[in-house]
């Protein structure tokens, strides 16, 4: 018997895809996922992202060293998901500096994109202040940086494949 | 014996206040509240507020009438809160159309500015789709609205009194 | 203008309430309250609790003491609470050790009986370890613990006054 | 290129298995996940197992037939669970009447059991009120309950293959 696997996303070139399922928690009394889950599911996405490029962010935590904070958030929520859908959530590095990374994160049902958002991380120390990243992880996320094209302000509205 | 009041917050001219209190389950293992948590507190800050102005999103939502959604919402996180810090949460009517608002919320500690927030919502029906305001919310958050004056860019920035 | 207070709650003797009001948060597709969040707001009342007899978690924390932890838990759901229904969370200390507390923590709407649990917290250090409650601790609860007296088992279905 | 899996289990026999990763969302300030959140896995882990036995929950609540609620649970700590585990929630049926189930769900880390709960559900009208559950689900459910043996006390102990 081989148990069954954990939630893990996978690479598709430089954009990073992670599934997650609606269940009753996710949902309130309108019927339809509540608005702040689906910062819930990014987070389990860039989580997974991390992982995948071999930043540990529990060794990070756990040696003192810091951790990504959310610096600044733009949402555009554009249908609604229920309980029991099936949502693809598509991330993308957009832009890194020394000591923040920006992404591009959207939720698709199928091809119906339910949520777009930018998010803007910082590496901060356990102290609170904003500090480099580690060489390691900028190296890293930079391996999947994909710089933005002459035609990339269209590709962000592309469902996924 | 008197009971406890339940949360409650309060108009002060056209700005709504309402405060909240740092539980362990807003927080996690960084130490500080988890970013998606502020949206919770937005959340409880705008019902109060309709609360307030006499609009019963239960009632209307068991009357099959509709109920408001967030379509879009820019946040900016300006320093962390930790447990048992009291946030106020101020929030202003910023913009109003036949079936939308945009309001700006802000969380504050003392007069430190930890985090705000530009939030528009839509009123939609049961079935998801967008829909006018029922005419007694309009006129109700229409009283509360505060049109943005001249040095308006700055007031967003001044903490409570 | 002063501004609103953060939820607190009171003493009536040994008994310690604290409301909450729904919001939609708290809230599944259902239209009830989501059976989990039953422990969000109890564990709101204890640490309110906690902080009315003087117990500064938060300090306890930082100087690396420890926390309380909870170790079993008991939960009955006899109704549902729903949208901006006001919930009366009633909280009494039943039984102390050097290690361990018990509560029993019920939530009223009214004089309905809506969830009852008994909860039993262990102090731990950091490290995940059981250990003794600081003696002022110990100190602080044992001043609101209520002896169950002969008819003591009847207590728990009364509800608050 | 293929997406990537939504999570999902698999049964063992009557055993249902369900893995589930640990993100910063599960995590508080104490630095392991907050006990809370146990009980939304469990209810993916019960979610999941329905969906695998053809138990379709969002078609009986678009149709107005009701859902299941919890009415008792049970939980017992055991071990703290960190940032970046893997748990595995087994689950299995206890008991079947026509309108409820009572099932044992515990949480493993490897060998480690980390938390286990006994938690019974009834199927309960939009109304709020108890009702028989569906035939076909009574028949689904009872495919997989699994009667407990003379030997049985000692099943729920033994961890995952």
């Amino acid at each position: 018997m081989i148990s069954p696997e954990p939630p893990s996303g996978r690479f598709d070139g430089a954009r990073h895809l992670f599934a997650v399922r609606v269940y009753f928690e996710d949902t309130d009394l309108s019927g339809v996922v509540y608005h702040a889950n689906y910062l819930r599911w990014f987070e389990r996405a860039r989580s997974d992202m991390l992982r995948l490029i071999g930043i540990e962010q529990r060794a990070a935590h756990d040696a003192g060293e810091g951790a990504y904070a959310v610096t600044d958030m733009g949402l555009r929520y554009h249908r609604p998901a229920r309980l029991d859908d099936v949502v693809l959530i598509e991330s993308r590095v957009e832009a890194v500096t020394p000591a923040t990374c920006r992404l591009l994160q959207q939720a698709f049902r199928g091809t119906e994109l339910l949520c777009a958002a930018t998010v803007r991380v910082a590496f901060v120390a356990p102290s609170g202040r904003a500090r480099r990243q580690p060489p390691a992880w900028l190296a890293a996320i930079q391996s999947v940086h994909e710089p933005v094209t002459a035609d990339g302000a269209g590709h962000a509205l592309k469902g996924p494949a």
